[in-house]
């Protein structure tokens, strides 16, 4: 797809990424790999000299007067960084930058930026990988996944193209909807995931742990261990990643996971029952019915 | 690990192997690179031809007769098959050879087969694919998993010692334990992930179909499926399996699921309420507890 013409503008002035971890650390690989300039800002001095040595940035520094000459500035920070910014962040960026961010809950980071900067555009590149900090960022972790941005009314078209156009230069797949279904959709494939997942292997370890058999209760911790498959270690993959991260997308997008929390627990209830009461038809039906499901959830169809 | 002389005389007389799926499949392969021949029992004579085709077995057969040279069979059947075996087949069974089975539930097995046969010995190999069926067998698929035997007083150890050898030729880990511990280890690590995360898909699935919101409803089941990342493909995958088999390890480990089910219930219900009444300190020590907990699972340590 062809951008307008303006929405690359963007490219000829630096590009500020401020912080330089996983997701902000692979846009600055990305963006150095297309030609364009970037400058980073950064917590601390350290981390600024391996995001040098590593080639992230062009320039870097940890005073935030080096987004002065950017035109566009990748706010690549945390959840709480982002809902409680630093007033001298948000004091250096330049009026005249399209703002975006790239938070994996979007409503209350909307609602926090817009009355903050009037070219703000709130985004969230779908992609990660378990590594975190100024080692984990790598190019071409953004090509094929979703880049969802939530404009609403008081979005700038403008700066939603310059985005648009940002997430296209990295090979995105790009994709508007409004930040309240933006939020309600990870909480159902993304926050209720890490909850559900943690949630068996607090379950593997307490059920055997607690046993009460005299035979298995000595064996039953090791046989659990030993035993676990594939399938299990896929079904918890999520569930023992980062606890912080696990726990801010939870608090900040608390209402809309608590509503898929109930709703998991609907279903899995209807399922314990089929079990406890022996209804094997009603079983394999909702089993059938569960496989049906998941192939548009893995393979989803071009958005674009 | 050298086993016993004895223990490898099973490989100087054909190897039955009863059933040829991804199991029975796999088995066979591996034994006929190691020199041993095969001789294959199937229900149909496509499946036989099939099994001809593909290298699988030396001889194959719709007839039971099939066996009567073997020093070793294998009922690589699925549990319902092992459970209300076929007269004819058990009449088969000549009264010298081993006889171990593929079961993933063992106490019900070894209830079943041990009046049936002298030289019955329960046996799991853990291994798995998506795949099934005569083109599902491939070579090498048992080379460092899990081979759980579960003997009782009445197994006779000359039996027990020729399955480990099996297992040891194939390059699995071995383990023996009791049935029942065996039964409770696969409940909490295999068939309970089945039902949490078959669950994850229906409430993915309800959630955004149910949606009350005007804005959403219309986008959320498109949202949901564009969105959904590599985390969810993993945590969702052994809920989208073979839903017959799903069922039928569920029926034939009842009592061990269940209690599986209400371990994991209460596990779960705590970090929802952690989340609904917003203690995050709570829950950051929680997932905390998770990501401690899981590399044990995942990397167990040597068995042997």
């Amino acid at each position: 797809m062809q951008a307008p013409a303006a929405a690359n503008l963007w490219r000829s002035t630096p590009v500020g990424v401020v912080g330089l971890g996983l997701i902000g650390g692979s846009i600055a690989l990305d963006l150095r790999r297309l030609g364009v300039t970037v400058h980073g800002l950064v917590h601390r001095p350290e981390t600024a000299l391996r995001a040098l040595q590593r080639g992230l940035v062009d320039q870097v520094s940890t005073d935030p007067a080096v987004l002065q000459t950017c035109g566009l500035v990748v706010l690549a920070l945390p959840l709480d960084g982002l809902l409680q910014p630093d007033p001298a962040l948000v004091a250096a960026l330049p009026p005249q930058a399209v703002v975006t961010d790239v938070g994996s809950v979007k409503a209350p980071v909307l609602a926090r930026w817009q009355p903050l900067h009037p070219r703000f555009v709130a985004s969230h590149p779908m992609a990660g990988t378990a590594a975190a900090g100024v080692e984990a960022g790598e190019a071409g972790l953004f090509s094929g996944r979703p880049w969802v941005a939530t404009p609403d009314g008081h979005t700038e078209p403008q700066a939603l193209e310059t985005v648009h156009d940002l997430a296209s230069a990295l090979g995105a797949r790009w994709l508007c909807c409004d930040a309240g279904g933006h939020d309600q959709a990870v909480a159902l494939i993304s926050h209720l995931p890490v909850l559900v997942s943690a949630a068996l292997l607090q379950a593997a370890d307490r059920a055997s742990s607690g046993s009460e058999q005299p035979g298995s209760a000595a064996q039953l911790p090791t046989l659990v261990r030993a035993l676990a498959s594939s399938g299990f270690a896929d079904t918890t993959r999520v569930g023992g990643g980062n606890p912080r991260l696990g726990t801010l997308m939870a608090r900040c997008n608390q209402a809309a996971v608590v509503e898929a929390l109930q709703t998991y627990s609907q279903c899995f209830s209807e399922l314990a029952h089929q079990v406890e009461l022996g209804r094997w038809g009603d079983l394999e039906q909702a089993l059938h019915q569960a496989q049906q499901l998941r192939p548009p959830f893995v393979d989803p169809p071009a958005a674009d």
